[in-house]
């Protein structure tokens, strides 16, 4: 039996601990939140369950195999360094610090520790993003050209983080996850209008072998939006998350060119359009199969593939993604 | 009666003949393809209409009055040059130039001439088009935040321009049509995967007054989307071009900020959301509507808005855009 | 404080439990369902909440001020009868009974006792619904010309009652609610597939002032609609509830005759198509609207709108139909 | 050189002139319409044709072959009987016939000379309907469950038809052919609400081996839906003929059921659902496809499917139609 703390209880934090306390090899023993009103959310939702608004209480105690950290960016860092210190497994909220320097610190002393870190990058363990790595990786789609997410709507609004923090960590993670190369550079743009943080940001990254990457994020949107394009060789796929029987659809659609050597300027494109497909997605909570795969990867001590490093990948996108906005789209080279 | 000659009668000039014949106030009296095949397709549509493969015979025709140029963008400038040395009139297809000189240099001699220039920017005649603009000058969206327009769909690839000198001149002729300030930089990013040119382009365009606009162009998208947001202070709009009857909807949608003067960081961000409101669009062929403008303006002897100087602005951003893409996003300033 | 049994707890009941347990006036203090395993999945989301699987311990409790029956229909007449003789007040599912003679009984007895009952349909209580409700009685529609329900998906299969028992009385209440006359007559098609009982019906119900319904009920659909189109004189309204955000669409369209005496083969038909509009429509959880409505109408002995009086006219539809659907279709009067 | 003559050039005739006069083994020598305003339109469109108001130079004329009827119904009889006793082939506007009594005679008629008769139930050659019958009849879908059509939109009113001749023809000859069972026997609902004639109607068909079919036509929709719904025991089929893309959907869907010998209320529904496939289907327009077969049906002297009888059972069904709508839904045999 793995027990677990967590600390903040907040918009997620409920739905940690109901999954971590839902397993039978695990238990949520204590949970904190600085604000003593959650105390009364827990205490309806898990009659019974320890509360505290101490952090240290959690970090500090050794009753506890591991600890989530499901609280604002800007407090991973300390929280997680205090955990991993005490020799406590950490399962952390994305994104995963707030600075690279950061990131690879608590990576070098999990590592040193032997501890796990994983990132809560929930998206990677629904059904529609295990299909699509499925279909990338059996080179369904060939080389693939682009990938280019739209991810847009009214709020909510974050006062401490831009909209590029806020929501682009999910197309960062699925992306690094689907596209599985190093990516070269980042040029991003957007604009503040309201409370002095970007709320309109338009991301590209370049990744080596011609694939570009572009996200798209907005808290200004009248209407929400969860749509992404991937552009492959072979075939394209688009992916609307917010269609619920038929998320994903496969289209036999592509364009050759054959260029006629005796003229250069000859090039022949020929365009094919086929069958569609639209497989079906396993509909399971991502949270559950993802907090499963933690305990798992503590039991048999195994490296989870969302661990400090996926978490690594993403901060260093976002942290050039900061810097290119500031200046107006320069491109900054990973 | 204003006699047109066009020159051009691939795949948009036969619109052209046909809207410039069917008008009171004008015919076509000549029409010239390099091409001979495209006679018989004149022959079919309009028996007995003259046909030529040499564009001299129109340039040079004492019995015309006006030349429609509907060619590669990079003949517009000799063809438009010649037309207005001869004392015609001139409709050109847009991009209205291959550069920022060319475009100054033909405004510049039209204006010595006293003839008219219309670049042919389609979209501004839309019903769609007339009621956003319509919509943003009763300043019923409020200040402007931002424009965000996706053109993607497969195909049809040219050989001689890339995606962004293909469609994004429909977005940033609207785009400098509705929000009708002065553009200060621009920021392109994109990739060539095929036949030497970009085929999935986007651009960010910096306005004063923290409007900033986006424009997503893809001819490898598996899917057609023509879809265009405009988020303002009180309201926001979508525009679903290809939606048969609704393709503009307003959303009484706004998120409003007061900060609380005893505690900077206690911003209150407040949501709003009612209504949907979908106007009733005109349905017209735009270019019916266009070509009679241009009639009018040639009889009134009054500039169009759609004149050469608007046509400058976009080749401008073009320009800018291909000099961004080339760096890597640098920002180009206007 | 009313004090609440619940009599089921399969599919339906845990939303009553929670939503008459949440009410500062109300309290469960007593669960039954004969399946013992529900005690355990009562157990994890009550804790401490009495259950038992004798129903009479609740019928005959003291301590129970109301009765709500979530059990299937066969069995509501027998239970809401022992209910309102031993003086609670009745929650009951929908459809009301099993027969119109049913229906009358319990009528009567609770008019005799001076006691409520509500019949549960919920979708009378949602936003969309009361938003109808409102824009037909403010006669924005004109005279009603048609209601039309397609409500198609696939499963769930109920062994006991046909598609029209189980998917028709929403409906069939709405409509009742929304059009506000007294239906004249029913015509039911329909075809048995797999086990026994209907599972594609067609049900046409005529009423007065040549106002029209149909309800298109299906368990064998591939895909999930759930679509009414209310055509009336002046606009027209489509209700679409899987639309998470523009449920409700009014368009301002219609159709009018006008005769012109000199020649009665001549009418003139001129149709009008102007703007659309969504309205907001509220976001509540239906079934805590209602339950607290149930509790309101018993402290105040006021009549529910949804009494026992408005199931009946629900059954008497629902028995007309199965009439006709023996019989291939003969109208049967009401 | 098979040589055509029109009778007809309202609304459809324009699109038959066109394309018997585009094939190369036919060309329309004659067009005929009582309203001489048609002669101007024709002329703009195939400057030069013939044209008359007398319908008598048409069918009297030893110069042509084959006569297009593309008049209201009611002179369908009346015009194809003089056709077929001059000896030329006739193709005739949906619905065949006015009544039963008319088609068996004209069929009758057109044997005995040995001429052919197609009724243009164009649906049936586009690439949607094609595709369709062909699933059906490699019987992907298994047995056949239901046929559930809607086709409803805001007019055209027609003064003399009702809602059903006007609209039902081509759902009824879709069913018609991708059933391929003789129908048993009709229901017919529907309500008059504006100038005398049913504008809203709902039609039921029942076949042999319990599959259903049903009709929702409607000319007072605010909205345009043309969706078919075909369920069958294996997969499940759902054509959506305004996706300008995707129209056919194929759902891997179904129920089964395993009855438990040892318990016959335990019955066990099974559901499965898997992914759904979009075939691609033939672009081409229906009609030159469709006018094409007639002349190759004339040269090689062979019957069309869609033949004098195929337009009878259409006519069967919808005659049974009126009746029934007449008596309030009383089923009518066929």
């Amino acid at each position: 039996m793995i027990r677990i703390g967590v600390i903040g209880y907040g918009y997620w934090g409920p739905n940690i601990v109901r999954n971590f306390h839902a397993h039978d090899g695990s238990e949520v023993v204590l949970v904190c939140d600085k604000n003593p009103k959650c105390q009364e959310r827990l205490r309806k939702a898990h009659p019974g369950m320890a509360y505290t608004t101490d952090e240290k209480e959690i970090l500090n105690s050794p009753n506890i195999d591991a600890v989530a950290v499901v609280t604002p960016v800007w407090t991973h860092y300390e929280l997680a360094k205090q955990a991993l210190e005490n020799g406590k497994h950490v399962f952390v909220e994305k994104p995963f610090t707030w600075t690279v320097a950061q990131a690879e610190e608590l990576i070098e002393l999990a590592d040193r520790k032997n501890l796990k870190i994983m990132v809560d990058h929930t998206f990677l363990f629904t059904g529609a993003v295990k299909k699509i790595k499925e279909v990338v990786e059996r080179r369904e789609l060939g080389d693939l050209y682009y990938y280019d997410s739209l991810r847009v709507n009214l709020g909510l609004f974050q006062h401490d983080v831009n909209v590029i923090w806020d929501l682009a960590p999910h197309d960062l993670s699925i992306m690094d996850y689907v596209i599985a190369e190093k990516p070269e550079a980042v040029v991003a743009t957007g604009q503040k209008h309201l409370n002095g943080v970007e709320d309109v940001a338009f991301i590209t990254v370049y990744f080596p072998n011609k694939i570009i990457a572009h996200v798209n994020v907005n808290w200004l949107s009248p209407v929400k939006v969860r749509t992404t394009l991937i552009g492959g060789e072979k075939k394209m796929l688009v992916w609307n998350d917010l269609d619920a029987d038929e998320k994903i659809k496969i289209y036999d659609k592509g364009v050759s060119m054959s260029s006629n050597p005796s003229n250069l300027h000859q090039l022949l494109v020929s365009y094919r359009s086929g069958d569609m497909w639209a497989p079906q997605v396993e509909q399971i909570e991502a949270l559950r199969a993802e907090t499963a795969y933690f305990l798992g990867c503590i039991q048999e001590n195994t490296k989870p593939f969302n661990d400090g490093v996926a978490g690594l990948r993403v901060v260093r996108i976002l942290e050039a993604a900061d810097k290119s906005i500031r200046s107006r789209g320069e491109a900054v080279a990973l």
